[in-house]
């Protein structure tokens, strides 16, 4: 039988199985976009014929990374709200507020850019304009499960007083809404599968039991997920409490909303027990090791979501606080501060942080008979990492191999040398095949100056720590 | 005036001030050695003639990173000891025990490459060895201040059981004790003062308090300083209550030895009132927030010595543990446990990290009036960024500029484009100018080869975690 490619000779990491699935002189064969085998490079080659090998040794090859929360336009906003309180009123509001949708698509462009030259091949992108952003990864050749991010909140909030009740305004969250399902309705299961739609509530405290309860019905009228913020600070959990006399996750349970549809991202201030109950009723836990950290000072309970035998994955959140979109950094951040977290050394292994980013955030996103593990008849998404590094070097295999904690703890993210996803070459030798990174950075430094031109007053209006860094000399 | 070379237009952080010094559309003029002049580039361009302009359009140029906290000699075994409990003795112990000392500078030497490729230009490296390694830092052409490591432990402390009192042999200690003299009196000051000695006590653990006084006279008679693990873990508190009924901190500071000539490494285990005596001392602490995370789950009291008014700097410390040596890693880090550890976003902001592994380290290690700053007259260890990265787009310059936050924050070290140290061009266009790097590792995997065969027996017996989770299919 004839593959389109195959790549021998190297070490590869399936993640099938319940650890990290490794074929030392492994090979991959593809045909079309679809994973026709793995195995040994000797039984690989003896069963397949192929015009194009890719050598593999001194290599590693794995299923592509994915990021399964991350607000692309956002990312305009690079690091400008981090080290200070009121990172969203403060920090962010003043800009957004100038910003417009061609000016927060350039930014989605070089943030897509950024996780793929990191080996993330799938995006569970969650944002306002997504129906503009999505043609970003339709050029890129990503894979990507999108979101319109649906709220009822007027959209000079950022400029509300801390502490009252969020004003509602139902013809807003309509607006939003019908956009979501022309989201879906426009590009579910386009660009030959690639892209597909969720339903985007962007959290309970944003928008009305009414409008909740309709997404909830669409989604289970689209058979889709649900993709939402939740228990993300102390301010939602104010809201609720206030609006309805509960916290966010009974409340949420009452309603319904806790169930194998539900993308639950952050848990930021989920006590034990509600931590507990999100996983017993089978919703996935996303977690931002590296943004939360940032904007909050905090880590969310992955480890009791866990252990209480609930289904998670990893993301990345937004660039303006992480600052950044590299699974690597993910997955090194949430082992580190979950050993920190526990003052234990052996929680939160290297394996775990890579499971999280593979096939276990596959499964978080409902993606997993598609992508996570290298598999037959899987989607051909995969990553060739080039072990000829100082970082990853020297590489030990008898007794004991340091691969996959070389990879968690030590790679960052630029050794990953070739990217494919759905069986496209996207990237060879760090080179994006697909789109102009100079002019995509290009492009987004431009829009960022327009933005930076408009919102000067509300900056400095906005009396921010940030703000008051810049004055003092330390910006 | 004439200029060897004048990097022009480019952002220049000097690091000079209290903040970081920022000088837009910058310059920097270098004869010899030495930094000639920095400033506006039309200021530098009138002043001073060159045939060797460097354009620094979109480019960040910063003093060179410094590493205060390095075992080089450690890294030949990176990625085989975390995510477990008694990393030393079952992770470390069966492979050191058949490591020879050129196997261990085949691996010095790609740690070294590591380390500048991700911008550090100076090394206090401490190690066993050191007489042999310090000639990497002579091939390489990097700055390192270096020490021979010293104890009186048997070769074979891996071994012993723990609990019991580490047994001492007077011998081992002046055997060791004499290399530590003879790389003092060979090196210290060679190749135009880029290598500097100091002493290095292994800890207050380790050794006799004749031997700890006999290290301490020695400081003073060549005039440098002490580097030394201190309060670094349960078990040297274990002994040192077991010998002499007293914690390290209040023992060390009974026989003298807490002063400014110290550089304490971690203080993991002191407590608040230890933590500010030393700091009120005016020794020095290194903090590896890496290292320490992965190999204790514990975040040292690095804020509670800065609050103090201590004098700190930031290292990397071992590979086989953090698994990595890229201050670009440790910057990030020593932010985001301290946010965590606080719970507080504000706390250690980026320009304090970004300070840390610069003129703060220069300064903790003793070496400030040479390097840490971009300052006419000081050693020309310069660092130049690349900023049209995705990673670090969009750049905002007014009213916020967001550079710092996104070096300390997304930058993740190939960013940096070239390396100067001590004027000399080391890495252009991220290829290494002095050293075979391809070569270098090719020698480290040939070292590894062999103390992986020697070892094998040895990790079998360890039965360490990571043993068990390369049998049960998690390596």
């Amino acid at each position: 039988m004839k593959a389109d490619i195959i790549i021998t000779h190297a070490f590869v990491l399936t993640m099938e199985g319940k650890g990290v699935g490794m074929v030392e002189n492994g090979a991959v064969a593809i045909m079309g976009n679809t994973i026709l085998d793995v195995g040994r490079t000797d039984e690989i080659l003896a069963s397949y014929k192929t015009d194009r090998i890719v050598d593999g040794n001194g290599k590693l090859v794995m299923p592509g990374l994915i990021d399964a929360h991350i607000h692309t336009g956002m990312s305009i906003f690079r690091g400008m709200a981090q080290d200070m309180s009121n990172w969203m009123q403060k920090g962010l509001w003043p800009l957004m507020k100038n910003a417009k949708a061609d000016e927060v698509f350039h930014g989605s462009l070089v943030n897509i850019i950024e996780g793929i030259k990191a080996g993330t091949t799938t995006f569970c992108d969650y944002d306002l304009s997504m129906n503009h952003i999505v043609e970003n990864y339709v050029q890129v050749g990503a894979r990507a499960r999108v979101t319109e991010m649906v709220n009822e909140l007027p959209d000079d909030i950022g400029n509300l007083p801390i502490g009252e009740l969020y004003p509602f305004d139902p013809s807003i969250g309509e607006r939003k809404l019908k956009e979501n399902i022309q989201l879906f309705e426009q590009w579910h299961g386009r660009e030959n599968g690639r892209i597909t739609c969720l339903f985007g509530p962007q959290g309970a405290d944003m928008m009305g039991r009414e409008l909740l309860l309709e997404i909830k019905a669409l989604a289970e009228k689209y058979d889709t997920k649900i993709h939402m913020h939740m228990a993300q600070g102390e301010r939602e959990m104010d809201q609720m409490l206030k609006r309805y006399g509960k916290r966010s996750i009974p409340f949420l349970d009452e309603i319904g909303y806790l169930d194998s549809r539900l993308l639950a991202v952050h848990l930021t201030e989920a006590s034990k027990a509600e931590t507990e109950l999100v996983a017993k009723r089978g919703a996935s836990l996303i977690y931002c090791a590296g943004s939360i950290s940032i904007i909050d000072g905090l880590v969310p309970p992955i480890l009791d979501f866990l252990e209480a035998g609930g289904q998670a994955g990893l993301g990345s959140d937004q660039a303006p606080g992480n600052n950044c979109s590299n699974m690597f950094n993910e997955m090194k951040l949430a082992a580190l501060f979950n050993k920190v977290k526990r003052a234990d050394p052996r929680v939160f292994p290297a394996w775990l942080s890579l499971r999280l980013a593979t096939i276990e955030s596959a499964k978080a996103i409902g993606l997993d008979h598609e992508i996570g593990s290298l598999k037959k008849g899987k989607k051909a998404d995969i990553l060739i990492i080039n072990l000829q590094e100082p970082g990853l070097s020297p590489i030990f295999t008898h007794p004991i191999r340091n691969l996959v904690p070389n990879l968690v703890y030590s790679a960052r993210g630029h050794e990953v040398e070739t990217v494919i996803i759905d069986g496209r070459v996207i990237m060879e030798d760090r080179k994006l095949l697909t789109v102009d990174e100079k002019q995509a950075i290009i492009n987004a430094q431009e829009a960022a100056n327009r933005i930076s031109q408009r919102s000067q007053k509300d900056i400095t209006a906005s009396d921010s720590d940030v703000y008051k860094m810049m004055e003092e000399g330390f910006l």
